[in-house]
C-alpha cells in the first residue's frame, strides 16, 4: 500500500532535519528544553517569525494547541473555532482533558476557514451563566481544507476577537504551507495572535512543534505547565536540533512550497470534481465509494472524510513521479 | 560545565539508536502507530520481556507514567509510591492533572525501595469517604536512589497490593539498568505488573518510552487515551525505530551495562561519602555545600538533593576517561 | 414580575417538604449522609422505585448527572444524549468538567426523545483513536421538550446501548411528571438503567436530588467520588428529610400529577401555536418577540429557547387562578 | 449514640435559620441565585463583613473551597497550607479534583496555624519547573485544631504571601467562632484576603456556605464556574435564606459565642490532658483507646484523629446539660 498522498505525516523526516539530528547528537548536554541546541534553535524560530517571543518544541501538536488553550481559557469558557478545525475534530477531546472540560464551539465558513460574519454572531451572544461563553478564538492556517488566509483575514477575526477581550491561538500545523502560499509569518503578533503552535512534522521534522508565546505573561510557569502535561521531554535537543537543520537551511519553507506545488500539479491532472480552492498542499475530491475501492484496490491509500471528500495530500517528499503515477491511477478509475 | 555525570539523559543517543532512525527513514508509512516499523518494534520489545503484551510508544516517561496511573485508578483513589519516585517529586504533578486529583502516597523504605511493611501499613489503613483510598502501588525499577528491586521483592510487593485487589504500574524510566543488575524482566507480568513504562530515553534513545500494557482490558481505546493525553505523535516511527535498533543489536542492555560498571568504577575513585549502595548506574554522596562550588568551579555540574546528598550518574555514554577525570576533579577538592 | 410560569425550580418547597424538614430538625445526628434521617429516606426511594439500589442525596442534579456520567465513562469517551438534553444545554459543560473532557454527542429526535435511528447510527460509527467514542447512553425523562418516554420506548434505546456494551444514565429531574404521565418507574433496572438521577427540587423539595445506582460495583467507594466532587455535604439530613415527607405523604408524585394537569389546563388556554405534544408539565409555543414582550409587560417572566420557543412550566405550585390569570394575559397580547 | 460533641455539624439548624427558611418559602422567585432573597442575604453578608464584596451560596464547604482554590491557581501550581487544614486532610482530593491536580504543599505549626517561619522557608523555595510552585496561600480560622488566628497573625501571613504575588484564600468554616473569639471579620479584605468562604453550616444553618469574592476580576463568569462546578442550585433561596435569619438576629455570632463558651465548660470539666489551647469551640485531648472505648460504651461517640487524640466539638445547640453529662461520663472513665 502507498501512503504518498494519505496525509503530510506519512512522510519521511527531510534530510536536512535527520542531518541535524546526527549533528548535534554529540556529547553531554543539559536536560529539558535547558540546552545551547534548544536555545539555538529558538533563536532561528524566533529569526523565522521576525518576532521577540518565547519558543518551546513539544513532540505533539495536539499537545501544542490543547495546552494552548488551557493557558488561554478557563474550563467553563469556550474556543471559538472552525467546525472542521483539527482541535474539534481529530484530537480526541484534548483541548477538554487538557482544559478540564473547556468547551469548543463550532464556527462556519468556507473551506476552514472561519466566516467573519459566524464569528461576529458567536461573539455576539449574550453570556448565559449555564453555557460556556467564549473564552479564545483559535484560527488554524493553512486549514484543514487546504485554505489559506491572508494576514489581512487573519487581522479581521483576531481584531474581532481582540475587541471583546478574547485571545488567539494559532494552529499552524501547516503554517508553513501557508508562509508559502504568501501568508506573511512576520505578522503574527502584530496580527494579535497570543500563542501559535508552529508546525515541525509536517514540514519535514521527525516530530517536534514549536510553541511560540507572544504574550509575556502567559510564558510565566510554563515550563512547568508542559513538564506537568508531558510534554517536556529530558533530551530536548532531538526536538529542537532538526528545527535548526530546517530553518538554517531554508527547507522549513522550500518543502512547503514544493508540497504546494505537487498540489497544483496534481490538481492538474485530477479526473474527480475538486471540492475546496487547493491553496496549499491538499486537494479534496468528491469520489464515490466504488471509485475509492478502484483506487484503494490499485494500492493507494487515501483519507477520506465524513463528508464524502476524499483528500490528496502533498509533503516535502512528493515526488512528481509519485504525482504522475497516481495521476495515472486516478485517470484509468475515473 | 560538563553534564557527563548531571543525569543519564544529558547523554547523546547511542549509535545504534540513530543508526535505526536513518534506516527506517524512508519512503512513506501510515500514521499515529499503525505503521510497520512501530510493529516490529513492538515485537522486540515483546521479546525482550517475553511475553504477550500490547505495547506503546509515546515521546515522555512523564507522560507514559501518568497516562498508566489514571488508568489504573480514579480521581478519588490514591497511588501508593516511594516517598521519592519520580512520579511524586520530580513531574510537576503530572499524575494529579493526568489523573484529574488523582493522589499519591508517600512510603517509606531504604534507597527508593518500598519497605514492605510501610506498603502494609497503609493498605490496612481503613477506608474513609473523606479521604482518597489506595487506588494502585506504583514501583520503580532501579529506584531513583540507584537501587535495585530482586523479582521476589518485587513479587512480595505487588503479592500484597493484588491481595487488596490493587493493580500494579512500573516505572522503568530505568528498568535497562536494573536488567543489567540481575532484575529478570521476562517475569513482568508474573510478578502482577500491570502496566510497565519501559525506558528507551535514559538507556540510549534520543526520546521515547515504551509502555506496556500486560492486562488486556486496558488496551481498549487505549490509542485514544494517548491521542487525548497528547501522546500519540503522527510519525510514530521516529519513536519507535529506534528501539529496533537499540534492542536488535543488544545496546539497551548493553549501554546499561556499561553505565553500571562505570557507576562502580567511580565508586571506587570516590573520596566522599556514598549514602546509597550502588547497585545500578548512580552515586549518591554527602558534600557540603563548599564541596559543591569547588567541584562546579573544576566544570563539573551535579544534581543535588534536597536532603543534600550530590548525585553522580552514569550512562551507556559515559567513558573510562570521564570517570577518571571525574574521579580526579573529586580527589583534588575532597 | 411573576416567575409561576418561568420554570418549575421557581416553586416554593412544598409544606410536605418543609414540615419533614422541621420535623427532622431535632437533636444530633451523625454526618455526612450516614444518620438514620437519610437512611429512612433511602429506604421510601427504594420502595417508591421498588427496587433494591443504593441511593445518594445530592444537592444538586447538574453535579448529580456529571457525576454519574464521570462515573460510567472515561474523558476519551464520549456520552450519547440528546441534542437538547439539559446536559449538553444548560449545565455550563458540567459533564466535561466533572468527567476531564468527557464529550457529548448530540442526538435527534422529536421533543428531547432520542430517535432510535440517530442512535442506531451513532452506535454503529467505527471506532477511530483520534475521536472520542461512545461511552454511555443518556436518557431524559421527562424531556427538556415535555415529552414522555414509555417503558418501552426507554427499553429499545437502553437494549440498544447494552448490546454495545454502553451503560446508561437516566436524568430524571423530572421523573415524577414522568411517573404521573404514566411511565413505570418501578422498572427502571430492568429497563437497563445503570445510574438514575431522582428528582426532587422540582417535584418540590427545597432542593436535593437522589443519585441511585442500580450496578452495585458503580457503589465502590462512591462516598468518596461525592465528597471529592463537593456532594456530600456534612448536614446529610437536609437533603434527606424532605424526601421522607414528600414520599410518605405522596407529595412527589400528587405534585407532579397536579402540574401535568394545569399544563394541560393552560393548553386548553393556549392561543399561540403549541409546538410540542403536552405530555407532562411544560408547553412550548411559537411566540415572536413582540408578543414576548407584551407578555413581558403584562409582568409575566417566561423563558425562551434559541429556537424562538417560549416555555410555560408549571409545576406543584401552580394555581388554577394563576392558569387563569395567565391565560387571560396571553388571549389579551395574541 | 449521641453525637452532641461529635463534630459542630452534628447539630440540628438554629430555629432563626429554620424560621427565615419558613419565611420565605412563598411565592414564586427567580432560579439559580438571581432571587431577592438571595439578593437580600448577600448584603446582610456584606454588612456581616462590613465590605462591598461579591457573595455566593454554595450547599458545600469542600466545594466552596476547591472552587476558591482552583479559582486562584493553576494545575502546575500548589497552595500553601497548614499540614492539619481540611483541604488537606479532609476533602478526599477536592482541591486537585476542581484543579485539575493542583498540588497542596503542608506547612508546619501549632495548633492549625501557620508558622510564618514555614510559610517564609515555602516562600524561598527555587521554582523548579519539575516542581509544582506556590500559587496560593490557605488560611483556616478558627483552625482545625480550634485555634484562632488574631488579626495581625493573619495580616503577617497574608503580608508575605502577597510580597510573592500570591493570593489568598480563607476557609472560614469556624469564622464565626474566631469572630466570637476576637477576631475582627471587617478586616478580611484589608488582610488580603482574596477568597473568603464563611460558614454557614457549622454555624446553625441547614447547609449553606458564603463564597465571598473580595477582587472584582475574580467574579467574572463566577456564576458559569460555579454552574459548571454543581454548586449553582436552582432554588437559590433555600442556600441564602437562613442567613437572613441568622444575621439579622445576630444568631450566627451568638451561637458561635454559646458554642465557644460551651467549650470553655467542658474544659472545666475536662479531666484528660488537653493537648492545644481551647480558642473556640473544640477541646482536643489526649486519650488512650481503652479510655475511648469506656467513653464510646457509655454512649458517645467522639471524632478521633490520627495522632491519637480525640476532639470534643461544641456547637450553638450544645447544652450545659450535655457538658454536664459528658463531663461525668469522663470523669466516670479517666
Amino acid at each position: 500500500m502507498r501512503y504518498d498522498f494519505t496525509s503530510d505525516n506519512t512522510a519521511a523526516a527531510a534530510p536536512e532535519a535527520m542531518e541535524a539530528l546526527a549533528r548535534f547528537n554529540t556529547g553531554f548536554t543539559s536536560g529539558y528544553g535547558t540546552d545551547v541546541v534548544t536555545a539555538q534553535a529558538a533563536d532561528a524560530v524566533r529569526a523565522l517569525i521576525d518576532c521577540d517571543a518565547d519558543v518551546r518544541f513539544v513532540p505533539s501538536g495536539t499537545a501544542g494547541n490543547a495546552v494552548a488553550l488551557a493557558a488561554l481559557c478557563r474550563p467553563f469558557e469556550a474556543v471559538l473555532c472552525h467546525e472542521h478545525a483539527h482541535v474539534i475534530t481529530d484530537e480526541a477531546g484534548a483541548p477538554g482533558f487538557f482544559g478540564q472540560g473547556l468547551g469548543l464551539f463550532a464556527l462556519k465558513g468556507p473551506s476552514g476557514k472561519i466566516d467573519p460574519a459566524a464569528l461576529a454572531e458567536a461573539l455576539a451572544v449574550e453570556e448565559d451563566s449555564h453555557k460556556q461563553s467564549a473564552g479564545a478564538l483559535s484560527l488554524t492556517n493553512a486549514t484543514e481544507y487546504g485554505g489559506v488566509y491572508t494576514a489581512e483575514e487573519v487581522g479581521r477575526l483576531t481584531g474581532m476577537a481582540k475587541a471583546k477581550g478574547l485571545p488567539v491561538h494559532l494552529d499552524g500545523a501547516r503554517l508553513a504551507n501557508a508562509a508559502a502560499a504568501g501568508f506573511d509569518i512576520t505578522r503574527l503578533k502584530e496580527l494579535g495572535v497570543d500563542i501559535a503552535v508552529v508546525g515541525g512534522t509536517k514540514a519535514g521534522l521527525p516530530l517536534s512543534e514549536a510553541v511560540v508565546l507572544f504574550d509575556p505573561p502567559l510564558s510565566r510557569r510554563f515550563d512547568a505547565r508542559l513538564k506537568q502535561a508531558g510534554q517536556l521531554p529530558s533530551k530536548g535537543r532531538f526536538l529542537s536540533a532538526p528545527w535548526i537543520g530546517m530553518l538554517e537551511s531554508g527547507a522549513w519553507l522550500a518543502g512547503a512550497r514544493h508540497a504546494n506545488a505537487m498540489a497544483q500539479k496534481l490538481k492538474a491532472l485530477m479526473p474527480f470534481e475538486i471540492v475546496h480552492p487547493v491553496q496549499a498542499n491538499a486537494i479534496f475530491v468528491r469520489m464515490d465509494a466504488a471509485a475509492l475501492q478502484r483506487l484503494h484496490d490499485k494500492g493507494w491509500d487515501v483519507h477520506t472524510f465524513s463528508d464524502g471528500t476524499a483528500r490528496f495530500m502533498c509533503s516535502w517528499a512528493t515526488t512528481e513521479a509519485a504525482v504522475e503515477e497516481i495521476g495515472e491511477a486516478l485517470k484509468a478509475i475515473a
